[in-house]
Formats: C-alpha cells, structure tokens, sequence
C-alpha cells in the first residue's frame, strides 16, 4: 500500500444519479488504471450491483471503497474545488476548459484540498442547478456530429489527462491563496438567498435566476476565505429580520 | 456528410481477435465521439452482435462500416505505418511511445497514407509475432499496479489524443519521404526469409528469433521504397536457389 499522499490521491470522481450499473463498474476500472480511487456516487439507480463488479475487473476495491450519498452537496462537502463535465454548450457563463487545460489547475488545486469531478447522469448530463455547484467546466473537445461519450468514457479521458499531468509535472506554480471550501462559499449563497427573500428583493417562488447568476459571478472570481467572512458580515449587518427585533448591542 | 479527408479519415483502429462483442461496439462508439471512423475487426469472436450494437450507441455507422479481415496483415494492407498498443514492458527494442508523443506522428503519416493503431485481445494482448507487424510500439502510461484499461477504453483514450492533436495542430513539419508501404516491407521479410533458409543461414524449423532481430532493424531505420528495391535487388541477386538452376542470361 502507498504511504504518502499524492494529489491524485485528493481527487474525488462525483457520478451524479448514474443509471447503468455497468458504467459505475467501468469508471472504477477506468479511474484505477490511472491511479485514481476516490469515486462518489450520487443517488445511484442500482448500487452495489453485480453488473457494476463484472465491469470494475480488477478495480473492485475502487467500488467497495465509494461513498455513496443523498445530494450532490454531500458529495462535495470538503472539497475546495468542484469540475463540472458538460458536452453542450450551454449558456454558460464559464468558458469551459478542454481536459487538457483543466488537468493541471486541479492537480495545483489539490495543494490546498480535496477537488472534484462531477460527471452527470448518461441521457440527462446535470442539471443547471448541479452545473451552479461547480467552479468550473470542462468540456471534451469531440466530435460535433457525435459528442456523446458514454459515462465512463468520459472518466477514463479525465483520469488519464489528471494523470499524463502528474506524470510530466504540468501543474502550474501558483502561491496557494487562502480560498474558501465550497461549503463556506454555498453558505454565503444560502445567505445571500436568506437576506435577499427578507429584503423581498429575491421572489422565493421563484428564486433561481437570480440566484444562478450570484453564483456565476462568485465562481468567476472564486473568493477567499477572508472574503467570505467579509461577505457574511456584510449580510448579516443588512439583514432585515435581525433588524426588527432589536438586540441588546444595537 | 463530408466532402474532404481528413487527416483522422486515414487512421484505421484494428481490433485483433476481440473476444467480446460489448468492446467491439464500445470501441466504435469511442472512435466516433473523437471523429474517427474506420474500424478494422481480425478475426472477432462474435460479430456481427446484438451486444456490439446496442454499446455502439448512435455509432452503429462505424460497425456497419467495419471491415472484417481473416488476419493481421490483412487488416494492415495498404498502411504506411502500423502503431501497436501494449500495456507491458517487455523486450522491446523499440522504446514504447506514449499516446501524446504518437498522435502528431501518427498524423503526420497519414500525409503519405493510412496509418493502423493495432489493439490486441482483452486478455492475452498482441503476440511477439503480431507486434513485429508494427513500426510503433505505443503504451498508455497506466498505474503499475494495476494497467489493464478496458479496450474501448483505450481506443477512447487514442482517439482523443489523435483528434486533440489534429485540432491543436500538433503536427510536425516533416518532408514527405517516399516511404515503402507495409506491404513493400513484408516482401523484403519474406525474401529475406527464403534467401537466408536456402543459404542455410536460418533453420526454417525454428526461424523467429533472427526475423524478429531483423524485423526490429528495419522499424527503426524505416525504409524508403527505393531501398527496399535495393534489397530486393540484394536478395535476388544472392538467392543460392536462383544460382543453382542456370538461367539463360546467367
């Protein structure tokens, strides 16, 4: 067994809502050929699986070892920085990254925590509210005429780029920042949401335009941990229900 | 459908001796999301299969398409250059490429003509007689621990390095030499081979070591087609047979 802890090591493979057993069975195989062994299932239709352990081969540790979860939140509760997958061109406001560029701003990343890929069901991809839980996207350069990878295609490419990147040392020198954990920043959201519904300046029917692009804004300027505390001061300073009922040291 | 070749239209994937179905029709799948198309089957167990159909997805163009051959060199007719997948260190003379350093070369051969990535079967991979068919030894750099990908997966993993390589332009500058066609240098192993076994220099029971020693000289030196005329010219000229039996202009 290894002993030393290597920025693979800190890289958690997120399949959200997998359909096919067959496919968790090939990403555990397609991640452990690359010295990946983090996988993190979301919500999995059928799981553990006979399917799924016929197709690991010999990555069964890999599927014994996964942490299985309610929510993509759960999933990435801990980590510092979340990749989302996507094969269309959406309207998003983040360029996406091909693999190759993204590889070694996840193995930099891995310095400060635990980082995540973020792989959507097979038919339906994720959802845009899943897409707002990520800092970055990343998108397979294929073929126009035919993008659709299948699931664990899709990690072996990932898993492979992650790896020709620690192997040749591609990982950018960048003095680690003190950044916030995606908890803190989904605090500020939730903060955010809390004080803009009080200030009816958010409709609580219907809260997610808005809320989707606070979330792009924030993910492009990824925000420090000092900021955070900057921002939840602010927010509680101007919230309306902490007003009303006057406190002692107001 | 498109008018002009390009450079990935030239790129053959050969499965030698596939021994499932799935993999079959996964790997045409692989190969369409990264625009390939040109699938070469040597002697697959089963084909044509429901399995094989139902993984290749919206790829069933590529296995209707494909081109069964009874052998190797069947498959490799017409190729200037034949790229093989291993995933051991064995005694290889030729030093093992990765994928990133194959695909601008690969692409760069088919200025002259097809190239074939060769993959061998799940299990047993390619033979030392299989793999003296090729001038390019190619090996994922896999965790040593446990290296065995799935064969869609390493289609999957060479398509993408090959379409990320034709859509950066990674493609060397290289003077188009009149390089022989496989099939020329075949034709020089045979006579060889027959030369040397009636000269008494190679025992015909036991021939692979020396035309394996042989094989692997002319992979690395790459033969134009002007020299293996030459040495087809040699060979006549020393063959003890052609001595023997007086002609009229000897």
């Amino acid at each position: 067994m290894k002993n030393t802890v290597t920025p693979l090591d800190r890289v958690r493979v997120v399949l959200n809502r997998p359909s096919h057993p067959g496919n968790i069975g090939a990403a555990a195989r397609a991640m452990k050929t690359m010295g990946l062994s983090r996988l993190y299932l979301v919500d999995p239709r059928r799981f553990p699986d006979a399917e799924a352990n016929t197709r690991a081969s010999g990555a069964l540790d890999v599927l014994e070892q996964a942490t299985v979860c309610a929510s993509l939140d759960e999933a990435l509760v801990g980590t510092v920085l979340a990749a989302a997958l996507t094969s269309r061109r959406r309207d998003l406001s983040l360029p996406p990254l091909t693999p190759r560029e993204a590889a070694p701003q996840l193995l930099a990343e891995t310095a400060l925590g635990e980082v995540a890929l973020v792989f959507g069901a097979e038919t339906s991809g994720l959802s845009n509210d899943e897409l707002d839980r990520c800092q970055m996207m990343v998108m397979i350069p294929a073929n126009p005429d035919y993008a659709s990878l299948n699931l664990a295609a899709a990690v072996q490419v990932l898993s492979y780029e992650l790896r020709t990147a620690s192997l040749i040392g591609a990982v950018p020198e960048e003095a680690p920042g003190n950044w916030a954990g995606l908890e803190e920043i989904e605090g500020v959201f939730g903060h955010f949401e809390q004080v803009m519904i009080a200030s009816g300046f958010l409709d609580p029917a219907s809260p997610k335009r808005l809320m989707h692009r606070l979330r792009r804004l924030f993910a492009r300027t990824r925000l420090e941990r000092e900021e955070v505390n900057i921002l939840r001061g602010i927010l509680t300073s101007l919230d309306p229900h902490k007003k009303a009922p006057c406190r002692k040291n107001s």
